[in-house]
């Protein structure tokens, strides 16, 4: 079938077949199909919309488009979470131990920051040595001996959906449902996993704004992802402010290890990143038959965060990755902030009623703690720890957010205005939205 | 402004500013925007469409995207005629000369075959030595001594839209009417015309196939090209059966000069090409303030057409071209036909109720009548003659096409299965389409 013969009947809105679909992601694969014929593909979608049956021919069609992991070797049903992103998320670092000290094996496949939001591959390579990239053979040594891994992304695995994504990120074709469950299915079941639970993040921090938008991705994920045979669920979950206390590389590993080691944090604001990690190794446990009840996996994940387990688990995975023992041990001194802070305070008494968390999560790129182009190197130190969230009550002059930067850069960014921008101080209490709107 | 961001906001249905619309466009003339993020933006055009303003404003980008022709040394209005495509449509070729015959200077500016749909350029380069490049010079030289000079669109004119037309192409992105707008007028008005007469074609040889979709683009181009100060009017026109009684570049030069001759044809299926062509002229006219009514106009046409200045006229333009008077004072031996012909017959009594005109079009282009591809050769002799029309009544064995091609296209092509398929004989008569549904 002609290229533009498909972009026509998706662009009249009529079911694509799995035959021309795939088809059509071979040609993009192999440049038969052009990019500009593939980004007029993408808008038609994006304003068409697809069915479930087309969005699984594309999952499938872009997860055989490279390597496919068989992990069949390893014992037991391999699960992962995914997060779609925001400020702050860094349950992934917790969670991959966690779950696989409760004895599911965790296969994880994570990203680097994209836009204003952070990545998990950047946060766990503050750790001096810790390598990202295994071989197949290391990686499932690692699985086998430890039950988890954190890797980057393969190039080898799905390459149609990385030349989508980029064609995406430059035509306005990013946001569109169809096309995210596919990028990210067709990666995950690439990775080898039996089992996904979802994190749809949702709110002023997450590219999805809106419960509703969350919602339908949330349900499309877990309906598209069972027709492919794939144990899923999808949490919705709060993005209205920064997961935890801090935003920032290294001090993002700070607090994980704190959370790993049971400290108790929740007067710092790290009540909701132990809720949502607990709640979400739950889930995981429970899709894996770990458990039988969310309830019992919740409690198995306590314990295990209790009883050292986890903290232990991280540190062989740490170890096993190439990973500065000593750092994470001592990670005051190992995994040292950027030297030049600023503490930003209220001007008055109220409390806080509204983070605009992308505008956070900006403000950390511009201290150099993200990327604005592929090419930019990361400032690990650079970090945003957030002292009152939303809802805290404050005085005049009481803290709301450390700033942590190189020099040069705390002193040429307008960090006052563009946090009075952000944070808003309130006489009038304001309700703080729920950590999860939706579980599917 | 970021390509993705002008992408998005016709993404989500929002009115592009004409600062934002000049920008993109001169970022595609430079190649600052990628031929990708231009067929996004095309495809979101095309299901979210433009408003009249944005109309304007792309016609406007598009015309200053290169050279902006000044004919004002010319006396008079210069207006053109622009035809969306058919089937035997040679109005073109009778049109320009009858026009300056009458006193108004045609600078007309024709396109080659596409798709189904034949040339005029092709056409006029059937005639030996017609050349369809002039200069700047030549041209306008031509325009002062003869009044009427039809060449080929030059590349230095709205580079723009050349480049948009062939993403169009293999993108879908054809059929959406502003840009179907913008793209005409974008040429007519860098080409220096002050009226244009456009004809719509409308039914099963057209690109616009339901007289609404037709309506809309004439009263589209009428509203836009008036807003930009251009005299405009568009008839819709039928194109459910080939125009005048033959398809074929030298054919149809024989049939413009038996029109242009005068000489009465109606019987062998040229009334509707002569009715049309005196129409078209009278809306010229009128537009030029050569008349003060339609019916004034057609007049004067027809007055033009039988005293011979229309056909003295056309040897004269034929002449400054450089073409051969010869062969068009002697077309049976200077236009051959090709050399093998069949004739195909009614296999029974009945109406000619069907003539499936698009089909026509593509047998001829088989026929080597037209280019499957921008490198085929043409060739001229290639011809499909129509001994009736819709609504003639046929009885078994009566004539309906004669085919001239080359004898080994006609040995391989299957002619009688394909004809047979494109012209439906029956015993019911079904009414005859109007030939001009509507004026604007």
């Amino acid at each position: 079938m002609h290229p533009a013969w498909l972009i026509q009947k998706k662009r009249d809105g009529k079911e694509l077949t799995a035959d021309e679909i795939r088809d059509f992601i071979r040609g993009i694969t192999r440049g038969d199909v052009a990019d500009y014929q593939a980004t007029a593909f993408l808008m038609a979608t994006y304003l068409r919309g697809m069915t479930a049956n087309e969005t699984v021919a594309l999952t499938e069609a872009m997860l055989h488009s490279g390597e496919v992991y068989d992990l069949s070797n390893i014992p037991g049903i391999k699960v992962d979470k995914h997060s779609t992103g925001g400020v702050g998320d860094k349950v992934s670092i917790i969670l991959a131990p966690l779950a696989a000290a409760c004895g599911v094996t965790v296969p994880m496949m994570a990203g680097r920051g994209l836009g204003h939001s952070g990545g998990t591959i950047d946060k766990l390579e503050a750790i001096p040595g810790f390598q990202t990239e295994l071989s197949r053979e290391r990686f499932d040594q690692q699985l086998l001996s430890t039950g988890c891994a954190i890797i980057g992304q393969s190039g080898r695995i799905a390459p149609a959906d990385k030349k989508l994504y980029a064609l995406r990120d430059v035509t306005a074709t990013i946001e569109c449902i169809p096309l995210i469950v596919a990028s990210i299915l067709s990666k995950k079941i690439a990775a080898g996993v039996q089992g996904l639970v979802m994190d749809v993040k949702c709110g002023n921090g997450a590219f999805m704004k809106t419960p509703k938008q969350a919602m339908v991705l949330a349900q499309t994920i877990v309906k598209v992802g069972r027709k492919m045979g794939l144990k899923a669920r999808a949490l919705v979950t709060n993005m209205n402010q920064p997961l935890g206390y801090s935003a920032g590389n290294s001090i993002e590993i700070h607090e994980s290890i704190q959370i790993l080691k049971n400290e108790t944090l929740d007067d710092l604001g790290s009540g909701d990143l132990k809720e949502l990690t607990v709640l979400l190794c739950a889930h995981m446990l429970e899709l894996a038959g770990r458990v039988k009840t969310l309830a019992e996996g919740r409690k198995l994940a306590h314990k295990k965060l209790a009883d050292g387990s986890a903290w232990a688990k991280f540190q062989e995975m740490v170890k096993a990755q190439g990973g500065s023992l000593d750092s994470i041990l001592s990670p005051a001194l190992g995994l040292p902030l950027a030297p030049k802070s600023i503490v930003y305070t209220a001007k008055k008494r109220g409390y806080v009623t509204e983070m605009d968390t992308q505008a956070l999560g900006r403000l950390l790129v511009d201290l150099g703690g993200g990327r604005r182009q592929v090419t930019d190197s990361v400032d690990f130190g650079a970090s945003l720890i957030f002292h009152n969230k939303l809802g805290a009550r404050v005085a005049a002059g009481d803290p709301l957010v450390t700033v942590h930067g190189a020099t040069e850069k705390v002193g040429s960014i307008p960090l006052a205005a563009r946090l009075d921008d952000a944070i808003t101080v309130s006489g009038t209490r304001k309700p703080v939205p729920k950590l999860v709107f939706g579980q599917y």
